[in-house]
């Protein structure tokens, strides 16, 4: 059973500073459970769970009794931000992150200037995840992954891959050597150019695109060409970073 | 002023067939209609606009007195779908679409297999733009292009892209010569294949994928390959058509 406080408290997960006071998130739905139950790294605090999920499920819990609550789906609902509840909502420990050297050196990493669409930031960790980057690193004023709605974005990628608010500045203080390129509108065409096979991306806000500082703190600029009949003003920001992705990634196999 | 029934008829016109049996669809905010009234060939049967946006518009405006309906703010949000509403919303007759046979035979064109989110639809609809694509056809289990959210989330490319709803087999029929290429999880890595510059490229539902018929039908599966240690079960079905859609461009230039 849930108590009236209990679902105050979940209810108030929904604000990411009562998510910071607590140290904790939301994640909901069968599929995004059951990645959490394999991966086993990160705490589960708390298992809301419908009888039947529970009746499933439970052979292969190893979870406190105290973890689990059994609840109707009407009580499902009381907490659920989905709008159609789907059996089961964890509230979890936030992991700490740990930035892999290695992997910001020598692979792909992508730093997010201020997106804002949760959609948008959850497409791009699975894009991440997609393509094997380790880290995606934003600036302040970008999405919060813990947002119920980037999560459920994610698919579960928020297992996978770090997300780390970090100024430009201090990112490529860290990483001098690696090379730092602009997604911009008028970069150098990327069906043209050799693009190194470590980097690190920079992606814009979806209305305003990269800060000026940036772009000129960045050492590359490229863009995805349109096609010269083309009437459009620009790609969503998801999308673009899935296209230029790819090509880095052809150029690393 | 807005009637009481000009008020029932706009929000009737949220549900397809009520959208069809007028033959009209909502356009809505001032980036859209500024689209609409600059291309000039759709035509718009209703325009219910706040004072200040008539006041900046008027003197370029063609439009019919009956056709101008001024309104205040809380006036356009009985109308509007958007959750700020956005000062302008017309109500616009569903342009009569004719396939432009030379540029499916000669460039790419999508065929949309079960693209059920409005969202995905729209963003589609605007990579459609950007790679210079004219034709986005579609399975009879594809989202409405009419609808609201679908219209918004397109950023005016209804305006150059046309959506046409036929069966797979009706349009390779009509287009024998043209190849077809699914995009499937087991298809060819296309980081290593040659495309042609002309094709029918087929996308499916986001959970499902292309229906086993169409694939067989198809003559090329294509795929985006994975890092070899990711994650992922899939990308979202708009950023794999953007990722490929650019594959395809490149091959173009």
């Amino acid at each position: 059973m849930l108590s009236k406080n209990k679902v105050k408290y979940i209810q108030s997960l929904r604000l990411k500073k009562n998510r910071q006071k607590n140290n904790v998130f939301l994640a909901e739905g069968e599929k995004i459970v059951q990645e959490l139950l394999l991966d086993g790294t990160i705490k589960i605090m708390q298992l809301i769970a419908t009888t039947s999920w529970i009746e499933t499920h439970q052979p292969s819990l190893k979870l406190l009794n105290e973890t689990l609550i059994e609840v109707t789906e009407s009580g499902l609902k009381s907490v659920s931000n989905l709008n159609t509840p789907n059996k089961v909502l964890a509230v979890v420990e936030m992991p700490q992150l740990k930035i892999e050297q290695e992997s910001v050196r020598h692979g792909l990493s992508l730093y997010l200037d201020g997106i804002q669409d949760p959609g948008n930031l959850g497409t791009i960790m699975r894009i991440a995840d997609w393509f094997g980057i380790k880290h995606v690193f934003c600036s302040t004023a970008s999405a919060d992954l813990y947002n119920p709605k980037v999560i459920q974005a994610t698919m579960g990628a928020f297992l996978r891959v770090q997300y780390h608010r970090i100024s430009f500045e201090d990112l490529t203080q860290q990483f001098p050597d690696v090379p730092t390129y602009s997604a911009v509108l008028d970069g150098e065409n990327i069906f043209k150019t050799s693009l190194s096979p470590k980097g690190i991306l920079i992606i814009g806000n979806e209305g305003k695109g990269i800060s000026n500082e940036i772009v000129s703190k960045s050492q590359y600029k490229i863009r995805i060409p349109a096609a010269s009949n083309h009437g459009a003003e620009s790609l969503n920001a998801a999308v673009a970073t899935g296209i230029l992705c790819a090509f880095f990634n052809q150029q690393m196999l």
